[in-house]
């Protein structure tokens, strides 16, 4: 299967088989992670780019981690100290740091789309790493490893996702990847946050928390994205936590084997109790470590080296 | 011809065959760019600091690709994160890291003679990255290579430069070089933008645009530096765009095989109309790749490496 | 001696034997530092996070600088750039920092005691680089490695500590390593800046300064933290300047063979009078130096490497 003419922009654009086989690179590639010398030479020489220009800590540390493991190099780009200061188009900023000499960009932008009109404009290999409100697809596919390496496979599971449904890039990338691998996906949150069912990307919205949770494989809760709200959260963050916020008595109608994942960065005592922290269920810090394969995966796959 | 004792403050102390030897080391250098693994062990171990105490992308990212091809490291310091916050005087700061184990200090400042001072204090080697209105010797390099890969020599070629002449170190230092080297220089721009003939280090001052423009073998134009200007620009920006503002009838004026120049970020519809965009004269993103063969070229010359 | 299992939090918890150790590692590392390709596979796929929670700039360079020489990759994540700005807990930042394969935390933190409360969550390494008041083991033990190589022990020294004793973590852990090693330190100051006897941790409190200065073998002055006062330093600076800024006169107080240092960066005029920058007691740079043996020697005894 041959990504090396690929972007990976959102999750709508990859078939089955390809997320199939991005997961079992990654899977393959995961253990070089666990090496007393955690690197391998496959992508020296490469140069990785990384557009952010809305803060960032764990994705951008998590591609940082999976280009060093995979010996390339990295550019960090932030739009604090960049030329945009000066007023320079996107486009311009991207074709002159292709110019330099730049493999493979890794964007993060505040503006759904902004990949997208990136990836119509370079020769190089584009990763969307989050735009807007509209894509997240490393972590749907890190969410994906996680379940897959958990449950086996994804036919006939129960994915209940808890939280801002409306507004978040995770839930729309993960809502999309669970349905098309085959899964049955639940959302649930304040009616506030909730899709209408025609936009629920195939996903059934469930007005009662109980209805999502009940039964449910996989318990995902969104984080409350306090800081994107420019004015005042409604519901606020107490009437959230207490009527959306996951806690052991919720979690128990979900079956005694679920796994609980949430994106980062938690909002403890907000959509999770902090009861939970250590609860055998919690799978969370697992998917940061996933994320670094499925990360390193992409950059194999687009760079064209061997897996 | 050795350059390990030498600093790269400006273009004025360099000799046309010194300059010379700097363009063919690039031009040979280049080459490692288009290689499957760009990358040589021609540094490795030497320490490259970066000093930028004014936002930059290109010129860092640049030096930084440039460093990390030669397998050198690179030391990334910015005013904004920096012990300059503590009151630290500059010198002291470039003898710490000196002390540290830096090899050679790359700097950019808003003051003009400040990379000049610092070379005077350290045993290591300084490249002046851009001083105040003063120079950019780096950028008249890149922009040398340019015309010298499109034009074969520099005898008797007429080179355009239009825009603010009088505060843009990058047409000091372009002028200084292109008359160095045997081209002709014309500069123009409006009247509040242009040098008194006195002090246009040998470039004929054109009040008409049309007279620069006329049969020019290079036009470069130079960005509108909006953010330089502490009050509003004179003449405004829609005033410059319609009497300077390069585009396809102006560019007719030059020579059928101009090249068409800019040292980036560009303002599109300011100084460059978007019809130029795509223009087969226009090798803006060209200069911006030997803008890295010649980072190259005064790295390995400077840290004494083999070229 | 085995360090893989230890944190460097501070001094207090060092045992005389381990920091000779340490010294010893140091001292050993330090000529790596002058060959021509100044770099060993050591730490080879290692990845050192810096977490600096306040601006830096040596101890973050200078870690940094003993990273590479050790062929260890590093995260540089400072609190501006990070999940901070959303409200994420420290303990969670650095729990998927290691999830993604930090092998050793450096962590510079306003408030003391985060080093120690990280190091109790994590499974990786954490050395302490300066937490508000407390500590900053790594200085004091470049500290010592100065003294060491210029006096060649520590048995009945007299160290003379001037400055701001009270609210400065270079005193404090200054003050215990010298104290450990055998030295006899005096402290002197405004009273304003002194600790009460029973908080000199075993130095002798001066209130005159020729008393701590008198027959001194080593004479270290702190920097006068005017960042970290909220309101008018109290004495002003220019006090302070002419009442503790030391000069070649009251140096003389000194034994003949002493050494001047200093942590750094240095308020010239005030802590010190220009004319010591080139007085040949001053060694402050080649603390800069010895600064990253140490760390060196702590990143290869922490990560397990062979020294």
């Amino acid at each position: 299967m041959d990504f090396s003419k690929k972007h990976i922009l959102d999750i709508a654009s990859l078939a089955p088989e390809e997320i199939n086989f991005i997961l079992d690179t990654a899977e393959a590639l995961k253990e070089v992670l666990s090496r007393p010398i955690p690197k391998v030479p496959t992508l020296r020489g490469k140069l990785v780019a990384h557009l952010f220009f809305e803060p960032s800590t764990r994705t951008r540390l998590s591609f940082e981690k999976a280009a060093k493991v995979l010996s390339a190099d990295v550019f960090n780009f932030t739009a604090r100290m960049s030329s945009v200061e000066k007023g320079e188009s996107l486009i311009d900023t991207v074709l002159n740091i292709q110019a330099m000499g730049a493999d493979l960009f890794v964007i993060r932008h505040p503006n759904a789309g902004a990949p997208h009109l990136i990836a119509e404009h370079v020769k190089t290999r584009v990763i969307n790493a989050g735009d807007g409100f509209n894509a997240h697809p490393t972590q749907a596919l890190l969410d994906l490893l996680t379940v897959r390496e958990k449950k086996g496979s994804f036919k006939g599971l129960k994915v209940a996702i808890i939280g801002d449904i409306r507004h978040s890039r995770v839930a729309h990338s993960g809502i999309c990847a669970f349905c098309k691998m085959g899964a049955e996906v639940f959302v649930s949150g304040p009616a506030t946050m909730l899709p209408p069912e025609r936009e629920a990307l195939g996903a059934r919205v469930c007005y009662h928390l109980e209805e999502a949770l009940k039964d449910a494989d996989v318990v995902m809760a969104l984080r409350v994205q306090k800081e994107r709200h420019g004015r005042a959260l409604f519901p606020s963050v107490r009437e959230y936590a207490r009527h959306f916020g996951l806690n052991t008595e919720r979690l128990a109608l979900a079956k005694d084997d679920c796994i609980l994942m949430h994106p980062g960065p938690i909002n403890w005592g907000v959509e999770l109790h902090p009861e939970l922290e250590k609860d055998p269920r919690n799978v969370i810090l697992e998917q940061v470590t996933n994320g670094v394969a499925v990360r390193m995966a992409l950059l194999v796959l687009l760079l064209g080296g061997g897996a």
